[in-house]
C-alpha cells in the first residue's frame, strides 16, 4: 500500500519540561477536536459525501452484515473510486453483542495491519453501536491510535453510541471493561439510514431521545409531544424528526462536554435511566433491549421523584403519557423482584465511585441528583413498581377492551 | 475489594462544545501530568517509599521472576502492609520478548478484575521493558484507563523505556503494532536495582545515554569520558555514575517533550542510533541486543557525518574512543550486507513517513537530520561499513597481540 504523507491534523500538543523539588515533570496538554456533521443523503451520487470525507487519507472502511446487504454496493463503489492510488480496504465484521470483544478488536488490527495502514490512516466504521465500539478500540490502539471516522446507522448510534468518544469492549462477562476514550475525528450524521432500521432499535433510540428531553430539553420534549405519532412510523424521516435528531444530538454532545474524559466524578446527566436500567437488561438476560430498559428506569426514576414530591403531578402524566404514546415501556414482570432491584443499586454505587447520583426529573427540562443511595429506600421503589405495574395494565387492559 | 472514592485527579480537561457552519463540535484539552521522580534506595525501610507512593489508592502491583526472585521479600511485605483496609495485588509476569503481546496485556486486564480494581486504583509495574510495556497498555485500555505507576529496574528502562509516555506490544510478528500513548502518573527512579543487572544489559543502556550525550549533551559526553573506566563496573553506583543517570534522564524526557504524542511528525533527535538498528537487530535475529544494536548504529552515523564532513576528525575520534572504552561495539558482521542495509533504509522511511531523517552528529552535543534517504548511497554505506570493520578489526588485533 503506497500512502501519502498525512499526519492526523486533528490533534495538537504541547508539553512543559519542568523540574519540581527534584524530579522532572511533563505537564501535556493534548488538544483533539471531534466533529459531529449532519449530512443528509450521505450515499447518493454513489456515496460522494463519504468519499470526500476519507478522500485525504488512506483508509479501512468496516461495516456490518446488515449495512452491507443494504448499502454494501455503494460503499464498495466508494472504495473502488480509491483504485490504486489512494487504497482503501472494506470489510464486514460480526457485529453481535456476544461478540463485543477484544477477539473483533484484534481482527480489526490484522486486518488494518494486512492492508498495511499507517499512523496517518483512518479506520472507517459505519453500523450500529457494536460496530462502532470496536472499532473505535482498533482505532485507539492500532500504531497507538489512528484517525477515526463514525458512521452510527441506527437511532440509538445517531444520538448516543455514536457521538461520544467512549468505545468500550466487554470481558471475561462484564460489560465494556476495556475501552478508551478516543475522539473521533469525524462522525458523519444520515437519518436516512433509519429508512432500513427495524421499528424496534428505532424505539430504542426515542428512548435515548426523550432521556436528553426530559431532564435537559422542554423544547425537545414538546417537539416530541407535538409530533409522538410520526416519529415511530415516518423513522424520524420529517422535518421534525429530523429536528428531533439536532436537538438530540446537540442535547447530548452539550451534556458530554461538561465531563468528556470523565474526569471530574460521576454527577452525569445523562445517566438518566441508567441506574435501574443494568438490573432489568441482566435479570432478563438483555432479552429486554438497553432502550427498552431505559424507557422503564426513566418511568421509575419519574415515578420516585413524584413520590418525593420533587416532580408535580401535571409535568409526571406528561411524561408517562408522551412514553406511552412513543409506545416506551414502562414496566417488565423483572421489575417486580424489588429487593434485587434494590439490591443492584450497590454495584452501581461502586461504579459510581461511592454515590448513588440518581438522576431524577424534577420538571420538563431539569432535573436533580439523589446522591446517597440511602435516600431510595426499598419500599420506596416497591410503591413506585407497583403503581407502574398498576398502570401498564389498566392500559393493557383498556386495549384488550377495544 | 473495598475501595475508596479517589479519581485519577493527576489529568484534567475541559472541552467546548461550539456549532460551526451546522457540524457541533467538541474541542477537548487533556492535561496530564507525568512526575519522573529520583527516589535512591526505594525498597530500604520495608519499602517505605513505594508504600507512601501508592497509599493512596488500592494497587495491583506486577513485576518479572527476577526482580521477584531478588526483591520480592520487600515487595510482598509492602502488599501486606495494606492489609484488608487498601488491598493490593501482588502478581509475577511472563516478561519475555516474545511475550509481549496482547495475551500478557489482557491478562493483567482479568488479574484487574479480578482483584475488582476500579477506575481511580493503580496499576504499578516493577520491571524492565517488557513489564512496562505490556502493564502500561493495560492501565491505558482497563476501565478506559487507570492510574500507571512505573518503577523501571534496568537501565536502559531507567534513562529510556520505562520514562516515555508510550507503550507497546508486538502484533502478527510487528514490533509494537498495538500500543497507546499514556503517560504514567509517575515513574520511580532507583539506581540501586542496577547492582544485580547483568553487565550486557548495563552496557546496552549506557549506549542509550551516549546517544544523548552525543547529539544533545556535551557536558554529560565529558562526565561519561571523565568515568569511563568506572561506569560499568560500578553499574554507575558512584556519585559519577548517578550523574550520569540524571543527565540522560532529563535530556531524554526534554527532546520527548519537543513532540510528546508524536503529532509533529518524524524529525527527532532522540531517533539518533535507531535508523539501522532495526535491520541488524532483525538480521541477527535479536542475538544482536538493542543496545548493541544502537551503539553499531550511532557508529555507522557518526561515519557518516565524517564522510559528508559534518563533524570534524577531533569530535569523530572522541566519540569512538569513548564507545571502545564503554565496551560498546562499532561492528557486526550482519553490517557487511551493505546491499540490504541500504535497503532497509526504505521501511525506515515508510515508517517516518516518507523521509529518511537520519540523525548524525555534528559535534559533541550536536546534530544535524539527513531528510533525504537519496543523501545515503549503498557506496556511503558500503565505505562507513569497512571502515567501521577495519578500526573493529585492529582493535581486536592489537587486543590479540597483547
Amino acid at each position: 500500500m503506497v500512502q501519502s504523507s498525512v499526519p492526523p491534523v486533528h490533534w495538537t500538543s504541547s508539553t512543559r519540561c519542568m523540574e519540581v523539588q527534584g524530579s522532572v515533570v511533563l505537564q501535556s496538554n493534548l488538544q483533539r477536536r471531534h466533529e459531529v456533521k449532519f449530512t443528509p443523503e450521505l450515499l447518493k451520487d454513489d456515496g460522494e459525501a463519504i468519499y470526500e470525507a476519507i478522500a485525504h487519507a488512506p483508509a479501512l472502511m468496516l461495516t456490518t452484515p446488515s449495512v452491507d446487504r443494504l448499502y454494501g454496493a455503494t460503499l464498495r463503489q466508494v472504495v473502488r473510486r480509491f483504485g490504486h492510488a489512494k487504497p482503501c480496504g472494506y470489510h464486514v465484521l460480526e457485529c453481535r453483542e456476544d461478540a463485543k470483544d477484544m477477539h473483533q478488536t484484534l481482527k480489526i488490527c490484522e486486518l488494518a495491519l494486512d492492508a498495511n495502514l499507517r499512523r496517518g490512516g483512518t479506520i472507517v466504521a459505519i453500523g450500529g453501536g457494536v460496530c462502532l465500539d470496536i472499532a473505535g478500540l482498533a482505532s485507539a490502539v492500532y500504531r497507538r491510535g489512528v484517525r477515526h471516522i463514525k458512521v452510527p446507522t441506527t437511532l440509538i448510534g445517531i444520538i448516543d453510541a455514536g457521538i461520544g468518544i467512549k468505545n468500550g469492549v466487554n470481558f471475561q462477562g462484564k460489560k465494556s471493561a476495556l475501552g478508551s476514550f478516543y475522539p473521533p475525528e469525524l462522525t458523519l450524521l444520515d437519518p436516512a439510514f433509519l429508512r432500513t432500521v427495524p421499528e424496534l432499535h428505532i424505539r430504542d433510540g426515542l428512548s435515548e431521545a426523550l432521556k436528553i428531553a426530559i431532564v435537559g430539553d422542554r423544547a425537545l420534549f414538546e417537539l416530541m409531544e407535538a409530533n409522538a405519532v410520526t416519529l415511530l412510523p415516518t423513522r424520524l424521516g420529517s422535518t421534525s424528526g429530523h429536528e428531533v435528531i439536532a436537538r438530540s444530538v446537540k442535547g447530548m454532545l452539550s451534556a458530554l462536554s461538561d465531563n468528556l474524559y470523565e474526569l471530574d466524578g460521576y454527577c452525569r446527566m445523562v445517566d438518566f435511566g441508567h441506574t435501574f436500567s443494568p438490573f432489568i437488561e441482566s435479570a432478563t438476560v438483555y432479552k429486554v433491549t438497553h432502550g427498552q430498559a431505559v424507557a422503564m428506569d426513566m418511568a421509575i426514576s419519574a415515578t420516585l421523584a413524584r413520590q418525593f414530591q420533587l416532580l408535580d403531578e401535571q409535568d409526571f402524566e406528561r411524561i408517562l403519557q408522551l412514553m406511552h404514546v412513543l409506545g416506551l415501556p414502562i414496566f417488565h414482570e423483572s421489575m417486580r423482584e424489588t429487593e434485587k432491584l434494590h439490591q443492584s443499586l450497590k454495584s452501581v454505587v461502586a461504579h459510581r465511585d461511592g454515590a448513588l447520583n440518581l438522576v431524577v426529573p424534577t420538571g420538563i427540562g431539569t432535573y436533580k441528583f439523589i446522591h446517597q443511595a440511602s435516600n431510595v429506600q426499598c419500599q420506596d421503589l416497591e410503591s413506585a413498581v407497583t403503581y407502574l405495574e398498576f398502570r401498564h395494565a389498566s392500559v393493557r387492559d383498556r386495549r384488550l377492551v377495544c
